[in-house]
């Protein structure tokens, strides 16, 4: 299957000039969503893994059925103030302003192995914070899997370390 | 499998004397996740449904599983502005100011049969405006599924006429 058709290309946002890649066109055809989740799942299947974390909102559709698939546990990672109980923090710069994300502290016991995933890799901003926060917890980083990577950003150069797998290279 | 004994409660957030049911200690459980996931599809597994459609962020965590788990597709419904494409919006009303969610407009074609999942039914102001927004793009809505339903909000009672089931009542 070749999941490049299910995702649709969205001139010009959310800004002139980017070619924005729309997943919810793949999400919402049933058998494409199902191969997608289990080719990831291919993907990391030589890997120990005992819990994925994805960030919001779309590392939600990618990351939990990876979980389930793979039989293991999902921890999400979130904006400041939208987790209920006590958090890790970390800031990282957007293009303008900076945005924060947070993780339950009690999320990740110290060595367990933890493979991030996510539905994009682009510059790789959100993905490097997300590590910084599991690390903060003793998790042991495994690999990052991503449904989309755009390979022009070149946001692996910023996983320095990380095994990166992802499905579908733009 | 008493599911309660896998959500935390967390007092007094995000406002003083509400008791808030956290999923996230569900969710890192592997087998506790899955088994929520199946009773679930249990709960659903009489109707004919073509689609399920979830509020961002915590629906998605539940509704995108649990289309995978029915073999169809998922809708996100996301706030104003998240979506790529051609959009279908509805404002509610909450505590304090609004919220506006969106849909996007090719998303469900006439006729098709959806379901929504959350991961929660409070008051029902979130679910009622999904509905409204399905109901806008000619989808014939056959109920709504919970993980959590706080029967003490009679949010049911702003779902009239849709048949909702939940997994777990406070």
């Amino acid at each position: 299957m070749d999941f490049k058709d299910y995702i649709r290309v969205i001139p010009d946002y959310p800004q002139p000039g980017i070619r924005f890649k729309d997943i919810t066109t793949l999400l919402k055809d049933g058998p494409a969503y199902k191969a997608a989740i289990d080719a990831m799942k291919e993907l990391v299947k030589d890997k120990e893994i005992d819990l994925i974390a994805g960030p919001e909102a779309r590392g939600f559709v990618i990351g939990a059925p990876l979980a389930l698939a793979l039989g293991i546990g999902f921890i999400p990672i979130r904006k400041s103030g939208k987790l209920p109980g006590e958090t890790v923090e970390a800031t990282y710069d957007l293009e303008y302003g900076n945005d924060r994300l947070a993780i339950h502290s009690d999320s990740i016991k110290p060595g367990q192995k933890v493979l991030i995933a996510d539905d994009l890799l682009a510059t790789g901003g959100t993905i490097a914070t997300s590590i910084d926060l599991i690390k903060q917890l003793g998790g042991d980083i495994v690999g990052a899997a991503f449904l989309i990577e755009l390979g022009y950003l070149s946001g692996r150069d910023k996983l320095s370390g990380i095994d990166v797998v992802s499905l579908v290279t733009y």
